[in-house]
């Protein structure tokens, strides 16, 4: 069976979309309710974020678009240092998609939420003219476990930390859209348990940040600029799967401007660099983190490689891939 | 000017979209700092509801696709006894729109938000294939102010009362779409005040929704299947305007079925009915409210009116109309 525009009308037919699928998946007593909004309580300073996902192929390897709406929004509370607590998902579905389609995201996004440990309270369904795409909106709350942590705190001497191989997603969907035959696989993940780690651990985070749409080195100069300082990476530390590097050199990609859905970096104190590092390494999702370089008394980002010297990294500018997330 | 694709990459365009225009309308502390998450405080219990928009065409007579972004999260937040506090916002934009219309759409939202004294903390952009079109997505948060305000909340005896004229919203987008020469207007507004005024003047509020898809008829049955009680509705008191009703009876509709997007229900205890009635009818946007029926043993909706009977009035099944908001 397949959605039509009066499944979006608001009346018997949106109801059973909700009741049938929705529901099912992420059934909890706030949601359950089905009033205009959610009511939950929460403590203390709170992190709320939004964002929209519009990837395209809806599924690939390690992952589907309800995967990534989880995943992207639980990483962006996680990243302010948050314990990602509720989140809400808005489904913009165009006509003539499969029912059987829908189950599926619906699964994932159930499962994502699961291991994330985070409830799905609220939610709302459009339907659009089109040709069976989908697009989902999920905004997230979380209690602030750490506060100050921000991409205008570093400071000069402090380390900069990168949780595992660069380029993976982007690398995934390209290959997709390609039809390349190859083993790579999305890393779309939450990064709960390594933020929950290192805050835990008591580690001195300045910043955190998950790297996705722009790739490290739009991150890398965000920070710079929010930070008034300068960024020194290390091209030889960055870590990269073999099969992406393949990849580039074929393509002419720089994984340095690559989208991933589960890779964070996180600045702390020279003093605490290789506690957190250990503490990373030891996080699901975080066993390829390196240290990757340091924070300056300069301005914006110089990365350098025995091979190719010094060079300045700059903003990406053409690079990027469209509907990547 | 106009978006392409490159607006969406996350790198300097995207950057520059944001600045350009929604930094521009919405600017504020939490949201100029442009982290991953909004950091906010909220005291007590939270509403966190989430709604996108699809509306077709994206300006109207009344408003635009932006203002009904904000009016309609707002209100959500509103009719569960909550002080809207926060909003996201995530857009999804067409390539080929033109930045003058989504600077347009913004100073709208911003506007609504100053009129209903919320704050756009945090968002989200991506841009997508076809042909200059936007879908925006609000989510938000609110402090409840009176707990316990729910749709199963009702009891036989209760009095319903309605902050206006029915069907504005959806004659108007239906007279847009048709090249109908009339005067209609979308209602569309924040019912903030209303709901603020009632919880000031303590009024014991048993359930509020406002009215939107699916109209009035779809809100009873919800309210009627959740209380598991009867509704009983005066239709010759129903308040519709000249030109809705001449539009109705022209393209037999029924304006029990149309959607609003600045009207709301509140349902309260039969003693304070005529005080409700009082402080609606002296809010704004609420100069038309009526009491319409009253709660009781029974199941269903039952409306009845002098020419017609009574009769059952059932739940919406094909009438809607696709994107109305």
């Amino acid at each position: 069976m397949r959605i039509d525009m009066i499944h979006g009308n608001g009346g018997k037919q949106t109801s059973s979309l909700i009741n049938d699928i929705f529901i099912k998946y992420f059934s909890n007593k706030v949601l359950n309710r089905l009033e205009d909004s959610a009511i939950v309580s929460v403590k203390g300073k709170i992190a709320f974020t939004t964002d929209s996902f519009v990837v395209s192929p809806i599924f690939f390897p390690g992952g589907d678009i309800g995967k990534l709406a989880v995943c992207g929004t639980v990483n962006d509370l996680s990243v302010m240092g948050a314990t990602p607590k509720y989140l809400t998902v808005g489904f913009i579905i165009e006509e003539g998609i499969e029912l059987d389609t829908i189950d599926k995201i619906a699964n994932s996004m159930a499962m994502a939420a699961k291991e994330a440990r985070v409830k799905i309270v609220a939610g709302d369904t459009k339907v659009i003219e089109g040709t069976g795409g989908i697009y989902i909106n999920t905004s997230g709350i979380g209690e602030v476990e750490k506060a100050g942590i921000s991409i205008s705190n570093c400071k000069p001497g402090d380390v900069i930390l990168l949780s595992g191989n660069l380029g993976d997603h982007q690398a995934t969907i390209l290959s997709q859209r390609m039809n390349m035959d190859n083993k790579i696989i999305s890393d779309c993940a939450p990064l709960t348990s390594i933020v929950q780690n290192l805050i835990k651990e008591s580690i001195t985070i300045r910043c955190m940040r998950d790297i996705t749409r722009g790739g490290l080195a739009t991150v890398l100069n965000e920070l710079a600029s929010a930070s008034k300082c300068g960024v020194d990476i290390e091209e030889d530390e960055l870590p990269v799967s073999k099969e992406v590097r393949d990849l580039c050199t074929e393509l002419e990609l720089d994984p340095l401007y690559m989208a991933n859905e589960g890779k964070m970096i996180a600045v702390v104190s020279k003093r605490q660099a290789m506690k957190a590092l250990d503490i990373m390494k030891n996080s699901r999702y975080g066993k390829n983190a390196k240290i990757i370089g340091t924070i300056t008394e300069g301005s914006g980002v110089m990365i350098t490689s025995k091979q190719k010297g010094s060079r300045i990294l700059e903003y990406m500018h053409d690079e990027g891939l469209p509907r990547i997330c």
